[in-house]
């Protein structure tokens, strides 16, 4: 059994790591730290998890000992720290937070306002997006588990990309993500009579996962891309869409776009185009690790218009981190995180 | 009192009619019409109006006689024989459907799939978007009240294009709109375990509203004008929020850009440009007839991003068509239509 | 025109007052009152008044300056000391909170762990639930403004009773509120990802409306009543559905109590009785001030099965607040409240 | 590995067996069959379980050749002449439907209004609530899985019913369910407009699952016991909240109460009892095989309040089924079913 631990457990996707590693059949989880909650059992403050025998929420240093991974849902900059003490102790770090997805530290600076604290550690972290990088994250030395949106937008994107079938330039993203996309921390715009029978755009041309999501593109296209990404808060609990604009290049044809998707993800188990006519949509993913796309044409401007869903906390956090350890320690890579989606 | 007859009452857009209707100080509601429920109170299907003294369903021409205004909301074919009728007892129809707002019968042809069937009562119709076409009002012969998403986008680019401010070519209009705009008519996308906790794209560059926003914005930019527009479903009953994406020409501020806003809707009680940082969402003009409009830029990529919303059944039907009324008949613009926004 | 002041405008049923007085047309509001927000435009926390004209947010003592009446909507302790200040410059109160509710000072203490502040106000005060104490309205000192599910409960009990029909022991009240009913505070519960797809009991048998339901079904009696009163908190933004199981005395026939149900509220404009067969339901009173209510029986065991349901932010809350200031006022009594529900 | 067929796969109940048992470690499903929908692959008409190989739609009995068991979920009266397959095949048959449910043919013609088609082959059905009856479950013929509301009922009911604790006249249950409880066939009650943002009670004192909970409470008091059930239909898509009212005996704690329930349930992996102040919620189960329970006493009139939480897709149909399934196979029974709920 390979031993877990869990830092960062009492936000939305320390939880969900607590619900799928829960159930996973090769991991224990035997540490899960709080800052707040620290002392009291989980299920004090997810009742839903009452009856599960879980380990007592304690601090950080006591969660990571005798771990053989340890999973951390942080606010950036605390990420750093705990993977020095991973290090430290020879235990993988898959962090679900932004502290080691950006290649650049210049990058890093301008969208986090401050520079990495231990530059050293950063060569041996892996953006660790499977379907992408698969070969690089047996060998990591952290895993840097990508963000919901950039998760959506890079698979969405990436055979087009790849391919060389689209245009870099006036890429624009419009994604809409479910409301735990912005924790559990209360606010106003969360609040439920202001959340629901609502929606609106929030940190529009100025969300932090822009980089990111650049930054996988760039990678894929050979050449610099900076795009448009504008995030909108949905009412629903779950599930990200992203309705992605990208021009043709001329003579490309719908087929050869379908085409380069099919043979793209073909041997990947996540990954599920829709057939010609239907929509991804997010409930068709909630609660799974899959990642459904359609691909469409809007023949009169010459626009590849795809459509993205995941569910944020499974493929856009939870689950891609685990599908992440399950590659790292040669599992099947979908054990535990196999479920398939209710539809409803 | 200006008698009013409702065609097509027992849908959503006439039901909303009623709502407002019912409570307008110069209106007296004489007749209401609808196929599957004649002979029946509207009070049997819509249980929300129990109490209220209202004319029983009865068929089309029983509804209009007597009429001074007859307000129509039928399928896309049905609103020109209503004409004639109207023209022939000289009574005003303000029409909620499609069939006399697009000026070329070709456009009408590509996307409806039939001719005009009454050619010649199309030369008096006016589309009647009061903020914009406000003086061609008084005068219509008919008056084809626009439709929801063709509000909202009219309204969010109508002055940075008529000022010349961004480029026409790439325009693109991301729309989300409440499960209403689907109809009272029962399909499974609107079942609702299929539609809650769910979002999607649909008609994917196939809307027919899509021919009459690039006439409204032609007109404004005085160019002819092709738009990539993809409608989704979102999981409210009311409202429209389209995130529009536009480049800017070289050199144009956003000062400049909102200045431009300021005043062209200097006058307009019912456009409500957010102040600077602040985004529209629909909750804030939810059954009310407002536009709220929010200016953004994304000067990473030179984009301008404008937040467009209304509430689908007012300002997007119901309620345009009683301020195209109010004007019709000289009454204040704002009559019966000027209840604000509860925000939850 | 009415000079109206609005303390507390900032919580739900404060930015309620707002937007139905705002529409009143023999109401000027002249002041609006915040603790958190004076100094500030309301437009700022509620932004779905922006472009209406309204005063600034000051203190409270500010606020009532030359009111002729003044809308309090504050937490329990807060309205009596305010209610000093009213009568010193002979101003009407309008207390949309608990603090002149219940007659009883025991009972206050009870429920409230406080005694009255000043009692000597108490005498003046009249619990002021239109359709069973109108006559009492017009000649208050205080106007106390019934709880939002003491006013559906009353209702939906008070033909039965006052007509000897039922039993006056084993009354069972399961209520379900809107999440605006828990107001506009930030809580745990009510944090969008864990108030929506759920729904759950609270202050089971401990709810402070408890002596207040009792209050006004014993004077309804004739004798005093404890029943069992369950709220639940509903994933919906508004509205309060009750289901009220009363035994019928022996001998009761439904067409008896049918008829004293149609009896008692002949006169009644805001009272709705649905037709047989039909079931009250929460949106078709949403955003009313409507109280609708269905009869049913349970033959089986010779229960009588009452619905009934308001909006609690209108019916509940400012709705009926503002029905009271017309009476007092001798305005007709739905002025600015007539508005039809929509349905949807 | 266990053959499995699904009879109405492609109703919601149906769906939900595909889900489960599509990761239930074994079992392959080897048949479904589907009125509809015939011939097409299921993810024609659930998308979510595109990708996943599963038989194609068939009709009945090609569906049930060679199943060691076979799951129907069919409208009731169409699950007698499926027995009598199953038996003529030797196959067991687990019924979600109502036909094997009730044992007194009397009460079947009452609420169904029509006899046993098969009276012969009940003698083999056992009702199997697996918490109360497991014992009969091994050697069943037929099973006959309990409806949604009688499993929250008879689970939140059981211990104090048992053990005397409570009154056996006067109960009531006010039952909330999620909107799949509907179905998968269009109604207007359920399109989604007039469904959000409400609630109402329907089939009051008259729903077919009456009997069903009678018929287990009358087993565990030992006595007849008639009561007052009151369903709603709650804007979620899943999950059933019961509020039970019934008179504590005189002279019993709520001590001796908590006590029964602890002990009847101490080996319940399913059964959850809330710790004394928590309140069982609809969010804490949902999409798990739980039942929670939280125990309430309003003193003042001397009432025992049970709320019982389900899923009523999981716990109220398809993972009882399967826990059914499991006891009849000696599996470990949460196989398959053992998933933690998510909590949001």
């Amino acid at each position: 059994m390979i031993h877990a631990a869990i830092i960062g457990a009492t936000g939305y996707a320390g939880a969900e790591l607590v619900r799928l590693l829960g159930g996973h059949p090769e991991v224990e989880i035997t540490g899960l730290s709080s800052v707040s909650f620290a002392g009291q059992p989980i299920a004090d403050v997810y009742p839903n998890f009452k009856k599960k025998a879980l380990p007592v929420l304690t601090d950080e240093d006591t969660a990571i000992q005798g771990a053989d991974v340890v999973f951390a849902s942080l606010p950036h900059g605390l990420s750093e720290p705990l993977a020095e003490k991973c290090a430290a102790q020879n235990t993988l770090l898959i962090d679900l937070g932004a502290d080691f997805r950006l290649e650049s530290e210049a990058d890093y600076e301008e969208w986090y306002k401050k520079p990495f604290d231990k530059p050293e550690l950063h060569g041996g972290a892996v953006y660790a997006l499977p379907e992408l990088f698969r070969d690089r994250i047996k060998t990591a030395g952290i895993i840097a588990n990508p963000g919901c949106y950039p998760t959506a937008a890079a698979l969405g994107l990436a055979p087009a990309l790849k391919n060389g079938l689209v245009q870099t330039e006036g890429i624009i993203i419009d994604a809409k993500s479910g409301v735990t996309g912005a924790g559990r921390g209360l606010t106003q715009n969360t609040h439920y009579p202001e959340t629901n029978e609502s929606i609106s755009a929030y940190k529009i041309g100025a969300h932090r996962h822009t980089p990111e999501i650049e930054q996988t593109l760039s990678h894929m296209a050979g050449v610099g891309i900076k795009l448009t990404f504008v995030p909108h808060l949905l009412p629903v609990n779950r599930g990200i869409e992203e309705t992605i604009y990208v021009k043709l290049k001329d003579g490309v044809t719908m087929d050869a776009v379908r085409s380069a998707y099919v043979e793209f993800y073909k041997d990947e188990q996540f990954v599920r185009l829709e057939k010609d006519g239907n929509v991804a949509q997010i409930r068709c993913v909630t609660r799974s690790n899959y990642c459904d796309i359609s691909l469409h044409c809007d023949k009169r401007t010459g626009t590849l218009i795809v459509c993205s869903c995941i569910d944020n906390m499974v493929k856009g956090a939870a689950g891609q981190a685990i599908q992440n350890m399950n590659i790292y320690f040669n599992l099947p890579e979908s054990m535990g995180i196999d479920a398939l989606p209710a539809g409803f």
